[in-house]
C-alpha cells in the first residue's frame, strides 16, 4: 500500500543533558517518512521547506526513497524552526521558540500522483488544513491523524470536525485526558472515539502505548532504554512504524493493529538514541526485528507448565 | 510454602470522589494476608492492635483463614489510624492524618510456630523493624520487602542496611527514582539492585509494573478499569498477590516471578473496585483466573501469519 504523510519539515534546535546541537533536520512528516520507507514504497511527502533549506538534507530524503513531489520549496521565506531544551528527566521539554515562517501560509496542495495513497498520515497541523488534504485525496483505506494541545485550547470546533473524518487518532496521555475531559483513559478513550475515530492509540511515553479498536484494549510496553539521547520526533516515528507496518501487510483487522502498535514502539525506541533522526538512517531488518522480538520477551507472560494451576 | 507478613493493621478514614467512609478495616498486613489467601496455607500475621479493634474486624481475617497468633492486641492504646482523600484523578491522594497509636511501641514478637516461614512479606514499617523479624525467623526462601519515601528520606542508612538482606524489594516508580537518584527507571532499577535485593519489583499504578531479575526485564499492564473506587492497599495486595503465588507454586524462576507479577497486578485490580478491602472478602478462583485471562488479552502481541515477514 502507499503511504502519503502530510505534515512539517523543520530545521530544530534541540538541547538535551547530553548535548545541544542546531538545524537539525526536523519535522513530523520527516520521521513519519524516513520512518514508513523501512516497510513500503512508495512513501510521499506533502510538506513546505523555505529557501534556507539545505540541500544535504534533501539528499537524505532522497536517499530515503522518500518520494519528493509534495514538498514545496517557498523561495519568498524561510523554513519551519522549532527548539526545545529537554529536562534531566527528559519526559518534559521547554519550547524555546517556534518560528512558523512559511508554515504560516502553507496550504498542502496534493499532486494528482498522490491522490490515490492509501494511508494518508496527518500530522500535527491546524485540524482545517487536515480536512483540505483528505478534500484531495480518493477515499484512502486508512486516515491516521496526530494532534495537539494547542488545537484542543484554540480550535476544537475544528479539530471535532477532523475527528469525523478520520479513522484512526494517535495522540499523548496528557491530551487524551484533555480532549475527552476526563481522568481515567479508559472513559476518555471511550468518549474520543465517540467523536469519531474508530481506532484509537495513547502514546504514554515511557510507559508504552495504548490501542483501543473495537472492544480490544492492547497495552504495549515501552522499551527500556538507559541511553536516551534526543526525544524529538518519537511520536512522529511511531506513526511512521504504525502506517508503515500496516502498508505493508495490507490488513488493518485487531491482530495486524496490535503488531503495528509494537512496530510504531520499536522504531520510536530506535529514533530516541540519537540525535534528530540519525538512527532512522541506517537501521536494517535484523536490526527491526531483533527490537521487535525484544519487546515480545518484555511483555510475553509465560505460559503456566501443564502440571500447574491453570491460566 | 508458608507466608509470613508482617506489618500494620489499621482503621482508615478514606475519602474519593465517589464517597466517604471511616473506621474501614485497613493496614498493609491486612491487605497482603487477605490477598494471599487466596493462592496459599497458613498465611501469617504479625502486627498490633489496640484495644479499640472492633471483632467483627478479627472476624473478618479469621474467617480469611489467616492465622492469627501473632496478632498483638495492646489493651493500652488506639489502633493505627491513617486518613486519606483522593483527587479526581485517583493518582494522588492527601494524607489527612495520620495517628500512630499503638504503632509507636509497635516491636514485632514472631511466634516461634511462625519461625519456618518460608516467604516473608515485610510491610512498609521502619527499616530497623523489618530487620528483626528477618533476626526472628530461619532462613527463608524469599524476603519480600516495602518501604516508601519517608525512610528514604529519613533513616536512609537504616533502609540501605535492610536492602542488603532482603530478596526482592516492592517500591513505586516515584519512590526507585528518588532512592537511585536517577530518572530513568532502568538506570535506577540497576543502582537499586547494587544496593542489595537481587529481584525489583517498580509500580506504576495506571501504567503497571516493571520486575527485574538477573538481566531479564518484564513489564506488565495494569488492568485498565473505568470504575476505580478506591486505591487504598492496592500496593499491598500486589504484594499479596504476587507472595501469594509464588508460594503456591514453590518456585522462584524467572518465568514464575513475572507470572507473579501478573496475579499481583490481578488482585490489586481487583480490590480497587471497592471501598477497603470488600473486594478481598469474596473472590473465587474462577474470577481470578478470567482476570488473569483478560492480562494476557490485554498484552499479548498476536504472532505473524507464516506468510507474513518474520517475527
Amino acid at each position: 500500500m502507499s503511504i502519503l504523510a502530510v505534515g512539517t519539515v523543520a530545521l530544530d534546535d534541540i538541547e538535551t543533558p547530553f548535548g545541544a546541537q542546531t538545524d537539525v533536520l526536523g519535522g513530523s512528516a520527516m520521521y513519519t517518512t524516513l520512518t514508513a520507507r523501512y516497510f513500503v514504497e512508495p512513501v510521499r511527502l506533502v510538506a513546505v521547506v523555505g529557501r534556507d533549506f539545505p540541500d544535504r538534507y534533501l539528499q537524505v530524503l532522497r536517499d530515503g526513497k522518500v518520494d519528493l513531489e509534495g514538498l514545496a520549496v517557498d523561495p519568498e521565506g524561510e523554513t519551519f524552526s522549532w527548539s526545545g531544551r529537554y529536562h534531566y528527566d527528559l519526559n518534559d521539554r521547554d519550547t524555546l521558540f517556534t518560528h512558523l515562517n512559511v508554515l504560516e501560509t502553507f496550504d498542502p496542495v496534493i499532486p494528482d500522483a498522490y491522490r490515490d495513497s492509501r494511508i494518508v498520515c496527518l500530522g500535527n497541523l491546524e485540524p482545517g488544513i487536515q480536512r483540505r488534504v483528505l478534500e484531495q485525496v480518493d477515499r484512502p483505506e486508512l486516515v491516521v491523524c496526530d494532534t495537539m494541545n494547542f488545537w484542543i485550547d484554540h480550535t476544537l470546533d475544528s479539530l471535532l470536525e477532523t475527528l469525523k473524518v478520520i479513522d484512526c487518532l494517535i495522540i499523548n496521555d496528557a491530551e487524551a485526558r484533555q480532549l475527552a475531559d476526563e481522568p481515567n483513559l479508559v472513559i476518555a478513550a471511550r468518549r474520543i472515539r465517540e467523536m469519531g475515530p474508530r481506532i484509537l492509540v495513547i502514546k504514554k511515553g515511557e510507559h508504552g502505548a495504548m490501542l483501543f479498536i473495537d472492544d480490544t484494549i492492547f497495552v504495549a510496553p515501552a522499551f527500556p532504554l538507559e541511553d536516551i539521547q534526543d526525544p524529538t520526533g518519537a511520536g512522529d516515528t511511531f506513526m511512521g512504524g504504525f502506517a508503515g507496518y500496516l502498508a505493508r501487510e495490507e490488513r488493518l483487522d485487531a491482530e495486524c493493529l496490535k503488531r503495528a502498535v509494537i512496530f510504531g514502539s520499536a522504531m520510536a525506541s530506535f529514533v530516541v538514541e540519537s540525535f534528530g533522526p540519525e538512527r532512522l538512517l541506517n537501521l536494517d531488518d535484523a536490526q527491526i526485528h531483533a527490537r521487535i522480538q525484544a519487546f515480545r520477551d518484555l511483555s510475553t507472560i509465560p505460559a503456566l507448565v501443564p502440571s500447574g494451576i491453570s491460566s
